[in-house]
C-alpha cells in the first residue's frame, strides 16, 4: 500500500504509518530518544508512550540545541472550516504539554484562507472567520500560557506574513506543488500560493527577532507535505529547517483511519450534546464477536475496537486503567455495552469540562490573538 | 504583426497600438468621448489631445456615473526595481491631472514584491524597499493631493490586501495565468499568485467602504493583461469592472517602442545629471537625413525622430511650439544639433525642478503612505 492515500486535503482508506515514515524519511521515536525527552519533561505524555506521536524529523537536534541553551519555539495550526472534533485537538493537547515542560513560546496559525482556496465549501471568508474564532476558543481552553502563545489568522496577520511568504514562494515552482499536492491546470492560484503561507510561522520568529531560532512543529502526518516542500527552502533563506514530531490520526468511530469532518457521525465534535455522544458511541465499531456468548468465549481485538482506540488516544490517560480496558476486550470480560457506556461517560465528562473552560477563556481571547 | 510582443514583463520590437486595441477590445478615444471629457475638465490634457492616452474600456460609463453623482476613484501603480525614467512618469502625470480635474481619490499601489517574484534581479525585498521609497518621492513630487491620495507597498499593506487577493485568486486557475502571462511549470507560485494582488486596489475602496465605487485606471498597455484576467473576476465578486484609460509607451531614445529600464542609455532617468542628459540626447535617433545639406533639401520624419517624440510625449506641452518643432524637422529648417540642444535644455530644466520638488515633498512622505 502506498502512502499516496495521504493527501494534505484528503486521507482515504487505511493508513500505514510505518510505510509513511519509511517513504518520506521520518525517523520513528525510539527508546533512546524517549529517554532524551524524559530528561527534560519527566514522565512521558501518554501520546508519546503509546506511540500516537510516533515519528519525527530532527527532534534529537532540537533537544541538543535546547541542552546548549538554544531553546526552540513551537508552531502548529488549525485550518478552520467547521467545528473541531476530538481528533483535531490531539496535536494541541500535545503542544500544550511541550509548552509546559520546556517553557517555550508557541505560534498557532489559523489559516482561514486555506480551505476557502483548497476546497469548494460555499463559505465566504467572513463565515469562515466566525468558525475560526470558535476554533480558537477550543484551542485556548486547553490552557496555553497567555504570555507565550501567539495565535493569528492569516487574513489578519498577512501584514507580517505575506512578505515572508513571498520570499518562500520565489523558491517553489508550479512543478513542485503540482507533484507534491497533486495540483493541476484547474487549481486556483491562491491554493498554489498557499503552502508558502504555511511555511512562514516556521521561521517568522527568527525573521522578527533577527536571529535563527529552532522551531519544533507537532503535526498530523497529512500536513507533512507542506514541510517536505518548505524545509529546503527555509535552509536556502538561511534559517534552520524546522523539526517536526508526527501524530497518527485518531480513527473515526466507524474504523476509518482518519476521523473525518465530512462525515459528522464518524466523529465526536467538541460541541456535541451528551445525547449525540451517546448515540454515536452506541453505533461505534468494536472489535467484538457477533454475539455476547462468542465474545465471552473468544475475546475481541482491541486494535479493531474503536472504543478501545478512543480510550487509548484520548480518554484514558491512566496506563493501568487503559490496560484493564484493552484486556477486557481481548479476554471477552468486558462486553460492548459496558465498554460503550464507560466511554460515553468519559467523553461527556470531558466535553462538559471543556465547554466550561471554553467559556472561561472567552474573555481572554484577545490576550492570545495577534493582529497586524 | 501580433501584439504578442507586449507582455506584462517584456515589450519587444515595434508596438502596433491600433492592432493592440482591436485585438483586445479596447475602444479608441474619439471626438465624441473627448467632448464628454472636456465637459468636466475644460481643455484636454496634451496627452489626450496628442493621442498618447489613446484608448479605453468603459470610460464613457465612468463619466455617465460621474454625471449622475456617483464619482469614481483612480488607481494606478509602479512596480519598483530601480530608478524611474520619464516614461514611468507619464501615467502619473495624467493621473494627477485627472485627480485635479475631477477632484477624486487615488490609490497608488507599489507592488514591491512583483519584480522580485517575476524577474531574476538579485535584489532582496529590503533592497527593493529602498528603491520603492525613492520611486514614491518621484511620484508625490508631481503634486498629488495629500488628503485624496493613498500610496501603499504590497508587503506593508498585505494585512488589508491579502484577504481580498484570496477572494480574487479563488477564481483564477493556473491555466488562465499560464495563457495570459506565458507562465509555465517552472514559474514560482508567488509570481502565479501576484496578479490577484494587482487586482485588489481596483475594488479595495469598495470593499473598505461597503458599497460599490467606480474605479478608473490610467495604465500603460502592457499592464492590460492583469485586468483582462481580473475584470470578469471582480464582476463575479459583485464589484464594478474597473474602467481603464490606456497610454502608449514613450519610445526609447534609440527608437525602440518602449523606453527600457534594462538599457540605461536608452532612457532619461529622473536622477540623471545634466551631463548624462546631454550625452544621451546627443546620441538619440533623429529622423533626419544623412547630411545637413540633404536634411535642408528633403526634410526629415518627425515620427521617426526621438527628439520630436520626446517633445510630443512630455517636454513641450504647448501645441504651437510643438508644431513649430515638428515642422522644423519635416521641412529641414531645424537641424539635429539645434533640435537636440533645445531638448537637452528642456529636459534639464524639468529634472532640476523635479529634483527640487522631490526634496520639498520628502517631509510629506508619511502623509501619503498608508500601512496596515
Amino acid at each position: 500500500m502506498s502512502p499516496s492515500n495521504i493527501g494534505a486535503y484528503k486521507v482515504e482508506g487505511k493508513v500505514d504509518y510505518d510505510l509513511f515514515a519509511e517513504q518520506y524519511g521520518l525517523k520513528q521515536i525510539d527508546k533512546e530518544l524517549e529517554k532524551k525527552i524524559e530528561k527534560y519533561t519527566g514522565p512521558l505524555h501518554f501520546l508519546l508512550k503509546r506511540k500516537i506521536f510516533y515519528a519525527h524529523r530532527e527532534l534529537d537536534w532540537i533537544l541538543d540545541e535546547y541542552e546548549k541553551g538554544n531553546p526552540f519555539y513551537l508552531y502548529t495550526g488549525r485550518a478552520p472550516s467547521g467545528p473541531m472534533h476530538i481528533g483535531h485537538l490531539i496535536p494541541f493537547v500535545f503542544a500544550k504539554w511541550l509548552q509546559d515542560k520546556f517553557d517555550v513560546d508557541i505560534y498557532i496559525q489559523i489559516p482561514d484562507e486555506e480551505k476557502f482556496l483548497a476546497k469548494d465549501l460555499n463559505q465566504s471568508l467572513d463565515e469562515i472567520h466566525q468558525v475560526a474564532i470558535d476554533n480558537v476558543l477550543d484551542i485556548i481552553a486547553l490552557g496555553f500560557k497567555k504570555k507565550k502563545t501567539k495565535i493569528f489568522f492569516d487574513t489578519q496577520y498577512a501584514g507580517k506574513m505575506y512578505k515572508q511568504a513571498v520570499r518562500v514562494a520565489k523558491h517553489i515552482t508550479f512543478s513542485t506543488v503540482k507533484d507534491a499536492f497533486g495540483y493541476g491546470n484547474d487549481t486556483n492560484i491562491g491554493a498554489l500560493f498557499y503552502t508558502s503561507m504555511q511555511a512562514v510561522p516556521a521561521f517568522l520568529k527568527s525573521a522578527e527577532e533577527g536571529h535563527n531560532i529552532p522551531c519544533l512543529i507537532p503535526l498530523a502526518i497529512d500536513q507533512d507535505v507542506h514541510f517536505r516542500v518548505a524545509r529546503d527552502v527555509l535552509a536556502k533563506l538561511g534559517y534552520y529547517k524546522p523539526s517536526i514530531i508526527y501524530t497518527k490520526f485518531l480513527p473515526s468511530l466507524n474504523g476509518e483511519s482518519k476521523m473525518s469532518s465530512s462525515n459528522e457521525r464518524s466523529a465526536i465534535y467538541l460541541n456535541d450534546t451528551p445525547e449525540a455522544v451517546k448515540e454515536k458511541v452506541g453505533k461505534a465499531l468494536t472489535g467484538q464477536q457477533a454475539t455476547a456468548a462468542l465474545q465471552k468465549k473468544h475475546g475481541g481485538n482491541p486494535d479493531a475496537c474503536m472504543v478501545c482506540q478512543y480510550n487509548k488516544f484520548f480518554f484514558e490517560p491512566n496506563d493501568k486503567k487503559l490496560e484493564y480496558i484493552l484486556n477486557g476486550e481481548r479476554n471477552g470480560t468486558i462486553l460492548a455495552g459496558e465498554h460503550k457506556a464507560d466511554l460515553t461517560k468519559k467523553i461527556n465528562a470531558f466535553l462538559r469540562k471543556h465547554k466550561s473552560k471554553r467559556e472561561h477563556y472567552r474573555e481572554y481571547l484577545d490576550d492570545y490573538m495577534v493582529h497586524d
